[in-house]
């Protein structure tokens, strides 16, 4: 389908079940899309960072796009990480998305290897010419360890390579400097980039980056609750700032649940993913709370805790 | 003074005006707290990193303080930094600034060594019990190399150690967190520290914060142009939204004066540093731009680039 | 071939040379591995960072792989990097290797996520398990930046799942402490893992690392000289340490061609694999020094400096 | 007493013991500084990092340095460090030193502030114009945050600015590349710096940095243990490295003392510091092992642990 321009609204990015030996649950992941979609998102973010892309071989990124598209079906656009290391990898992974249907792709700077703005600029104006589909760039400093400057973004944004930004920085400054420099909360569709979508993936100043001009998120907890999500996008855009901080105060207060991991125990990765996974699975959306190897499952006491966060916060868990 | 509890509003973190030989210039430093105090500001941080407190000696400390101090008079609270590498050192600042007539204390975390977060909650402890003036955490990783975590700010809030936190960690999530933490929006002053004031250093997302529920901004560009972030703080107390976020887009491009410097010769602090100075030098407020020892001055060319900049935003250079 | 237990000697990073569409050139590789087989070295380490894996298909490092296996004809042991982020992705490319025939394994530590030392550990005891061939550790902090511990590596050599270890994190401090865990310079093969392998990746201190009784090397420029490391290490070998260090100073002069490229329009792996291949195209060993996109290509004027530095370390252009 | 040119041999930092309210134990200290001069020591480093510099008080810091200067009595020379966060800061403690009679200053690049190579090429010159004392870069980024280059310290080591260097980056291959560019190892005093001093701060690979070329070490452990650094340094002169690598690998056991302090409760700073002083005390040459405030102290059970260590390493606990 024809994504519109800019992007906008609330695209999280779809958390991928496992079965007991690791394999993708497809029906589960098919109730996942439904649960997002069912909760009124405006499009959907396959094989990102919380589908623990990072995790699934080829084969396994393949059978979870097929899904999220075939359960989509046409609802919503889907975007398709594509994440690797480099631009030749990322060009097959490109190329296998491309050819499976999705909308558009996301990608990052090059990672594993040390690499420069330059290179950057040019691994993303390879991905373009040779995919013909949308692209954005995911600027995720925390896993790919360089940051996409506002100067770089706007660059790429005005000459066409990219369609859209979603910013996982967490530099809210920097953001905030390129929705200025790309015209402001006013003049953006007239500015210089009029069709580029900026999206964050601060899931917790999502009023914020609404009120500085931000067209949408990628909220990894917008698995577990998307209608709260949509619910503070469509205050924010009736321009009802008190109540769009009011659902994001209280999406805050769920977020919490990936604390509930044992720090000493687990990595950062493990315990959020755990717990979002856990709270699907405490929710009845997903089969299992499974996550992928090595990572570290969430102890029945974490698993728990998650359950009476989920009911804190009005959701009705039913195991 | 007795100070507001929580303090709020508009606190700049103070330039200090430098003479031909590096020497604090006590009659620009006068005029640069007019200048603040009449553009409305409800607070006043002496000896802040914008304070270039890191290349002050003791002596220079003591003038620029002793100076802040008797030209506001009373008008409004004087914050003073304490920054040093550890408590025995940060003692001596507090016993100093204390003695002067500070109306409260603004302390780092340790430097230099590498430290714990127990250890670091020791440190807050041992200064608030030896120097009886309300004390603020003041959160910046970039100098000093760890951040401060909700969970410990709140600890401390809790049990009266801190009377608030300056956070320029520019972690905005984090910061949301805390805010969350201590109440929310709508019970900060009925939550488990009721008169601590939380306010942020970030000020390119001053409406974002206030939004959120900060109490205040410290924002080294406050020097150049305070009443905009007293507007901006008023609009945001109004609940006006639209326009504190108005205000904050025009901030952001005035704000973009210190990207003048060339990157490949200076620092960043030297930069930004350098270019406040410039335009404070630029609208008639202070005799020169000078930066203390061993930055780099900014070019001619950058200076006018600085001016071009003030013009554009609507202030008055008289030079 | 079986894996000499431990392994030991000089064991390169094979370059992986390129044809003019980025396509794997293996006459050209075929070429350089009769060089360094030629030169003396004790193994070949295939698909490591300077082979430039990270911007290598699937395809393209199947095919690398087998044509390094197939000009080494068991003369010397090929070691294959399986370099991916996480372990699923990791086991796709050791299956793959173990069918072509490696006979061993390197792995990084999981990378893009964030992880733990618990999730680490359980990483190579699944890989280890999975695949039977002698596992490797690749410690490599600026690539995937996170630590191996010496006390994780000697929980994993002394249970039987590492064979060895390479260790390119230039701290040079915990691969002592790690050696003398294992028993120091005298009892390391009568310790609690005898037959463990401590490679240094640090090409610059080699000396150092054999008199602290690392039992190898993987130097990147030992592309270009691979005897010269040959005779740094059999110096070693023979208690000759001035020799030892003699060798490793004039290496150490020969490798001041990674900075002949222009640090503010290039990133250091661009310029460090620029200059290895620009050196083995000078050399008349590789076809060209083409590197992968989006690495960008040293100027001419830095492919001559490459060859001066060549001629003044005694080795012959023959372009 | 003038220094050596180039000063070398084995140059502690010494520890600074303190008194149960924190104050510096002269008598302890005194004591120490005899401890390490009759171990054979070549130089003595006061107000180092090891002797807790960044807790110290200027009061304190003159008391230590006083003591110190005292106790040597021109037997060696004396090296005070003047650690602060700016060049007007380290000014200031550098005119102490020299009225209090110190033979050379060590002074790392400015901390806190972001700083740029440009900025601390002129720290060094500003300092060294100064203050008409020998001058010694101290490269600590675990503490500073920046590294000097190669190339940065020769430049400031070609005009004259510097007299040596004491490297603590732990980065040994940038140590080399620094000693080839000098030299090398044969021709390091004809060379274009030829009373350029190097001097190693990583304790654990003196033996490979002394191979390399480097003219002495700083090592904090060598409070504890004097003679042996002294007999590593003996046996490297005379060419005898197997001696030199034993001597090393029995002080990597000995060292290993640091890790005593449980990792979740204490910073890194606080565990070393607290294991050298608890084994200063235990040997009978300190009255206490009391670390500076706010530094968690060892546990009970920590102390005998690190008794337990000094005994397996030949020397005797005398309490």
């Amino acid at each position: 389908m024809a994504l519109p321009a800019p992007l906008h609204g609330v695209i999280p990015p779809v958390c991928t079940p496992l079965g007991p030996h690791g394999e993708i649950d497809t029906a589960s992941l098919t109730r996942l899309v439904h649960h997002l979609v069912d909760g009124g998102v405006h499009g959907l973010f396959a094989l990102g960072s919380t589908s623990e892309v990072a995790y699934l071989t080829d084969a396994q990124r393949g059978t979870a796009l097929e899904t999220v598209l075939k359960a989509a079906d046409g609802r919503v656009p889907v975007l398709a990480g594509v994440i690797d290391t480099t631009t030749p990898r990322v060009l097959d992974h490109a190329r296998t998305a491309a050819a499976l249907g999705a909308d558009a792709l996301v990608a990052t700077a090059p990672f594993y290897t040390r690499t420069h703005p330059r290179e950057i600029a040019a691994h993303f104006r390879h991905l373009r010419t040779a995919v013909d589909l949308p692209l954005f760039a995911y600027d995720i400093p925390v896993a790919v360890h360089s940051k996409l400057s506002p100067p770089l973004v706007r660059e790429l944004a005005e000459d066409g390579t990219l369609a859209g930004l979603k910013d996982s920085s967490g530099d809210e400054g920097s953001l905030r400097r390129l929705l200025v420099a790309l015209g402001g909360r006013t003049a953006r569709r007239t500015g210089p980039a009029p069709g580029f979508s900026v999206l964050t993936g601060s899931e917790l100043t999502v009023d914020a980056a609404l009120l500085a001009g931000a067209d949408g998120v990628v909220p990894g907890i917008g698995n577990v609750d998307p209608a709260a999500y949509v619910r503070l996008y469509d205050a924010a855009r009736a321009g009802d700032w008190e109540q769009a901080a009011a659902e994001q105060e209280r999406l805050v207060a769920l977020f919490s649940m990936v604390d509930v991991g044992p720090e000493p125990e687990m990595g950062r990765s493990s315990s959020a993913l755990g717990a979002f996974k856990a709270a699907l699975h405490l929710l009845g959306v997903i089969d299992r709370g499974t996550t992928a190897v090595p990572q570290r499952p969430l102890s029945e006491e974490a698993v728990a805790e998650v359950g009476r966060r989920l009911t804190a916060a009005g959701l009705q868990p039913v195991r």
